[in-house]
């Protein structure tokens, strides 16, 4: 066992390494900065490097003035040289694990950090990795490569033994962006390491910085917690969504019955429908699952009809658009719609995995004309999928008459929602946000 | 609006009827009758009658003292004589809605019920349904038949109008038997009246004896209301069934996951797997959704998918238990397998869709020879499906050491699990409930 390690945790003379430094990464490196640890922020995007280092923010929930504490207290700096993974006596992997067009774990992320880090690991150094993934990734994946770290670190010409040479274990983020009650530090975290020497230093290194710490007995079962976490909320918006369909044919409205149901106080958990599903982790998680279940020649059905339902929501939004302009006589091909809301959720400048952008994809495909507003993007960035110029059209009375179609697809709470139903000809409300503001008109559709 | 019958039930001089004194109507009677309001129970089956009127319990949870002193006070009277309907002025119906063998809904009790008080209807009646049933059926149904109640009890030749000449409202009941924080008047209760007028008079009746009424739009929505919950259970029981046959192949832990999930303190509900669905809800109203949806040309799926993997579980257990057998070269043709618990949750004496009795059938297929134990069922009672001519084993070492296999079905509290583990040979625990209980051992197998 290392004690020296555990020592140099405890003492906050351990140097910390997060590698990634999005959504994850960037708190939790502030967290052990401001705690006092020597923190060292990795990322390989270089136009992040000077806009930390200069004490600015490009998220918009984490806060610059943290981030000019931590780097005047001269606890943070980030780089993009990654050879400085020779400093650090802890090391954080916080990488995406997005899919690919083929709904399949993309691993580049986790492998390359994997292999920077196996380049200049060196003995008695602590590995953890956060990033969201199938049960196994840390065991199978990692665990081979640190220990076949290359023979210049290593003492003889052994293999580095874990949970002697080295340690490693996995723990899952939780961050909740814009969450009013938790962030980082106030959220449990689970942890799982490969031996119970790695357990122990895993726990010693999260506690100076987390509320409690949940340990569990592998590296797999942590894996397994925040899949699990993650496919429960995919589904359940799933069976809303679904639900909502089906109220609808019978002239139900889903968002009272589901207010209704959340007066039971025990047994129920309300989830609410809306125009398909973003951000990180919900739409893409549960795939990994699937895609690791293959291994082992079973099914993982709820994930797929889930799925399913939640990719059709967009699709079943333009064909609500369609029908509505249909009663007035006016098709969708030429019509002009904008669309309010553009993050993933509301109140925040989160753009990963937004269903508007899908939204305006089939507006446009079927000959709309389609503009957006959003306050907190002003102009639409270039993601991996899409790529439309268009910028945020402010919300005047003039510009709201022009269009044929408002199309509520986030609800922002700094929306003034009894102005917008007043300056536009028709609305189109994908998350009840104009009837929970007070605002009730007949010009005011939902899907 | 009819405020002869509101000040009849403020001043606590209204009569209500019961119909089904049942797990929902026998509580809901008393509730009423405690609170000073004459209340007369109906019910078909003669046998529950001298039961009640003799001061008894048939239900377990519902305590006989209670009962003695609604009895004593002469505040409630049960009878099968349904023409003393006349003599109320409020009936609540709290039939069942079982399924027929093609999971289709068997409305048999509610139409029964309508028949009956149309023929006893006067002027002036309040009539409420509290039986888990699709959307429409208040309206659909019972309305029609009030309608047209039989015209001697009419003024004249004119249809009977709603929210003048009668009142009629849908509120879903909630029972959770057995809950330690909640019962009949403390869970909050859904109305939803056919007119304002039909609310208003709900809401009335229901205030005196609930501690929180939520007012829906409709009956629909009211009916809706109740499906969801039930629904949102079944999907998450169903949820976690499949995912524990996914870990188990990964060698994971579905209890060590979900309780580690647990910790996140937001977005996150736990549910657990188990042998199948049990009680009279859970495995049942879902699918009253099914049938109507396809009055509407829509298609339930995340109801189906539910229904498919929770109806699969007992066959999951059983495989798992010849699996078992056979790692020591047993077959489960001619094992003697003992059931623990037969009730369809723990501590209750609710046998209503156990799935212990569908296990006794599939092992008995097979060829197991299979006894039970169940504190609180001495005997097998005739269900609709089955007829086990079995009584409850007692559980002595003696007889414990006699089955190949101890199967937990059902996990009871007052089960001593140290003692169940050090008498068995072999165990198959369905419920994590040995481990739960601290009891470790390598004969302990989980399903």
């Amino acid at each position: 066992m290392n004690n020296h390690l555990l020592k140099k945790i405890e003492s906050k003379s351990a140097v910390i390494g997060v590698i990634g430094l999005g959504y994850v990464g960037l708190p939790l490196a502030l967290e052990y900065a401001l705690k006092g640890f020597k923190t060292i922020g990795f990322d390989t995007d270089e136009k992040k490097i000077p806009i930390l280092n200069s004490g600015k923010s490009y998220i918009k929930h984490i806060k610059k003035e943290k981030i000019q504490k931590a780097v005047k207290n001269k606890k943070f700096f980030a780089t993009d040289d990654f050879s400085r993974l020779t400093e650090t006596d802890v090391i954080i992997i916080c990488v995406p694990t997005p899919l690919n067009d083929h709904r399949e774990p993309d691993m580049t992320y986790i492998v390359n950090s994997g292999n920077v880090i196996s380049q200049y690991m060196k003995k008695g150094q602590f590995i953890s990795l956060e990033s969201s993934t199938y049960p196994g990734t840390t065991e199978e994946i990692l665990l081979p490569m640190f220990e076949n770290a290359p023979l210049t670190q290593q003492i003889s010409n052994k293999k580095f033994i874990v949970g002697k040479d080295f340690y490693l274990a996995f723990s899952p983020e939780r961050e909740d962006p814009n969450n009013p009650k938790y962030s980082t530090a106030t959220i449990p975290k689970v942890v799982g390491g490969v031996t119970q020497n790695c357990l122990k230093i895993a726990l010693a290194l999260y506690n100076q910085v987390i509320v409690n710490t949940v340990p569990v007995s592998s590296p797999r079962a942590a894996e397994a917690t925040k899949l699990l976490e993650n496919i429960y909320r995919s589904i359940n918006i799933a069976l809303v969504n679904e639900l909502k369909m089906v109220f609808d044919r019978m002239n139900i409205d889903i968002w009272e019955v589901i207010n209704a149901a959340s007066t039971k106080p025990f047994g129920f958990q309300p989830f609410y429908p809306g125009p398909g599903l973003g951000g990180h982790c919900i739409p893409i998680d549960p795939f990994y699952l699937t895609w690791k279940a293959r291994e082992y020649e079973i099914s993982t059905k709820f994930i797929e009809l889930a799925g399913e339902i939640n990719t059709f929501m967009p699709y079943y939004v333009v064909d609500k658009a369609s029908e509505i302009l249909n009663k007035f006589r006016k098709s969708l091909n030429g019509a002009k719609i904008l669309i309010l809301g553009v993050s993933y959720k509301k109140d925040v400048d989160d753009m990963r995995e937004s269903p508007s952008l899908k939204l305006i994809e089939i507006l446009k495909a079927k000959g709309a004309t389609v503009d957006y507003n959003d306050p907190y993007v002003p102009e639409l960035p270039e993601t991996r999928k899409y790529n439309f110029d268009l910028t945020s059209v402010e919300l005047t009375k003039n510009n709201l008459s022009k269009y044929d179609l408002i199309l509520l697809s986030t609800d922002h709470t700094n929306y003034n929602y009894k102005f917008i139903n007043s300056a536009s000809k028709l609305i189109l409300d994908t998350r009840n946000a104009f009837e929970r503001a007070g605002v009730k008109s007949e010009k005011i559709f939902k899907a």
